[in-house]
């Protein structure tokens, strides 16, 4: 149920035309009410594309009524045009829903419409084909069509990624309350301060400030910490939407841990449908003196080109990992590194420790756990390997 | 001729066993003066190989009377045990260079020896089949075997890198001075402070101050700008040694000269042989604030895997360049972004401009000019593309 799973949403996926092959490709997500306090994270990339730098002047009220999704173009680096098309879609979306015969009963302005767009950078949007979606995505809006949202927005995606936290005491009729959420993304895929797109709906009450609190702090320990490929997307958006439907008023603690349990979920699915990946792979950084430490020593291992492609190859080459982590500022003696890959320590004191061979790298998933042996800190940061298969995706296809 | 072009110098390659296959594997330069200044910059990686280690501390005298190098090992990640390695490679190079018998002639302390090592991290060499190298090569030297060791120091290099350059007035019987010079390097090569491994000869008359100064200078401008695969090797040298044979001392503005068109010739035959590289790929970045924020601009283009799949599949994709620009903290307005890629401007005010057909890009060679409109800094980073006989080969064994 995705994005309709928490009470007062409904949703919409339809096929607009913007993608060949007829595939679903405008996503539309209203929020019913009562309340419409929301927040927002947005790439850190300072190219931006049109439709965050629409969304992110429409989240400084705090409050959106919908949220319009397309996949099949991306809108970025496509000059002022381009951000009149993105304005032009939060228009049609709204004098669409607020129209008589719509059946919808609201009455929205652009200013309450957050716009997200995927697909290949650099060329304008069919408008008229987009217009004519959005048209058809009001007319099919239902409380049950959270599924059908979660399609309209993939693009190299495999799979939908949708979740579903059921959050407070859990009574005779089920939970209080709930998080719910769809996410697309499995390129250009090293989120900073947001992953691809993702729409994120709670039938909490909460005022835009504990939201956009819990989210950041979400961000910042799941989507932060994906790092498929090391690039930064120019289109990357994190929308959460509160109907406050359910009545409950949720702690900031309990807030940000369902948020932060259903961005976690997210996460590991992106990672798991990232383009041409053979391995999910867990970089856990131990022993640093900073969080900061263990993160950009994760990520500097996950960036690795040579660390991927062995991967690839099922080959547990630990001096890779020591080259990687020695290009990082962290605090650690290069004589005190040890690694474990698959929980086998093949490196003590930065030297080799267990053979090679008792590290089995067959499998899909592979933890690889570094001690820096100079502090207390912590860190995970998710990455996939190197493959043909993503070379393949990305070089044969403009993207 | 190489290292052997310059008067003063002697050098040799011999196949010691330690790559299997039986190929030449342990090189020896040596200078036979009248001076024996020197000067050396290493890798900027915080995991440092023995070899870079032992050889640091040498050039802290400011002379050098020879260099050992092998291939088939890097040394790195050995611990204390590999460190004695590298002294006592050095050690025995001393003695037998000094012992009689040898018809050297030379009076040699182990202080003045450096040692550099490349292959696979984290294996201890087999001293044994390493000494007995050593001991061949000395007995092998000869003024014009600087081939013989260009060829002994390759790992996945399909070629020699050599270069001479002829410096100086030109006279009625050749140049006043030279430098030459040999390198390898084919993956694990994004150089910071140097290169893989090179050694420089010049028969210039030079104090290690000024040899130092020319060779900083030198590699700031050409193997920093090197990075085909953003990965920061343990084991980089760059060595550089004066015999003072010629009798010419030049100015510090021409040794800088010579040995910046050395260092360039070398790194663009590291470019042209890199890993799986199917294009050779300029970087040029213009209308900078600063060289720093041209320097960053270029080497997140060059380092971002989207990009470089897309020149591998001659896709003229300028929507990956303006996004990897855009994680840079250079100073630019992401509107006022121009990019040609072959000539061709595809993108005016980061936006569409000339159509994508009208780039050529099945050529090896690729040229993309970046214009940041925000100064009036230059630089141009040397790339390659990401193919896939890159991730074969990195994939398929361990190196």
């Amino acid at each position: 149920m995705t994005v309709t799973a928490p009470n007062g949403f409904r949703a919409a996926g339809v096929a607009a035309g913007l993608k060949s092959g007829g595939a679903a490709d405008v996503a539309l997500v209203v929020n019913d009410g009562p309340a419409t306090a929301a927040a927002g994270v947005f790439t850190a990339n300072r190219v931006q594309a049109a439709p965050v730098r629409w969304s992110r002047q429409v989240l400084r009220a705090g409050k959106l009524r919908a949220v319009v999704l397309n996949s099949g173009g991306a809108n970025a680096c496509t000059g002022p045009g381009g951000f009149q098309d993105s304005h032009a879609t939060a228009e049609h979306v709204a004098a669409t829903l607020s129209g008589t015969g719509t059946g919808t009963g609201l009455d929205v302005g652009a200013g309450e419409v957050a716009v997200c767009s995927t697909g290949l950078i650099g060329e304008r949007l069919p408008m008229d084909k987009l217009l004519a979606g959005v048209t058809a995505a009001v007319a099919g809006l239902a409380d049950d069509a959270g599924p059908a949202a979660a399609e309209a927005i993939m693009t190299t995606d495999t799979r939908p990624k949708t979740t579903v936290v059921d959050a407070g005491p859990a009574g005779t009729g089920g939970p209080a309350w709930r998080v719910g959420g769809m996410a697309k993304g499995a390129g250009m895929l090293a989120p900073s301060m947001a992953t691809m797109l993702c729409v994120l709906t709670t039938d909490a009450l909460a005022d835009p400030a504990d939201l956009d609190a819990a989210l950041r702090e979400a961000c910042r320990t799941t989507f932060d910490r994906v790092d498929s490929d090391g690039c930064l997307s120019t289109n990357d958006t994190v929308l959460l939407l509160a109907s406050g439907a359910s009545g409950v008023t949720p702690s900031a603690g309990e807030l940000t841990a369902a948020v932060t349990a259903a961005c976690a979920d997210l996460a590991r699915q992106l990672i798991a449908d990232a383009e041409g990946a053979s391995k999910e792979v867990a970089i856990e950084v131990v022993g640093a003196a900073s969080e900061t430490d263990a993160v950009q020593v994760g990520r500097a291992v996950a960036r690795n080109n040579l660390v991927k492609t062995a991967l690839y190859g099922n080959d547990p080459n630990w001096g890779r990992i020591l080259a990687a982590v020695g290009t990082t500022s962290a605090v650690f003696d290069p004589d005190q590194l040890d690694v474990a890959i698959n929980d086998v320590w093949i490196c003590r004191d930065g030297a080799a420790a267990a053979p090679r061979d008792q590290v089995d790298l067959t499998g899909r998933q592979v933890h690889i756990r570094i001690d820096l042996h100079a502090g207390a800190a912590t860190a995970t940061i998710w990455t996939n390997d190197l493959s043909h298969a993503y070379v393949h995706e990305n070089s044969a296809y403009s993207t």
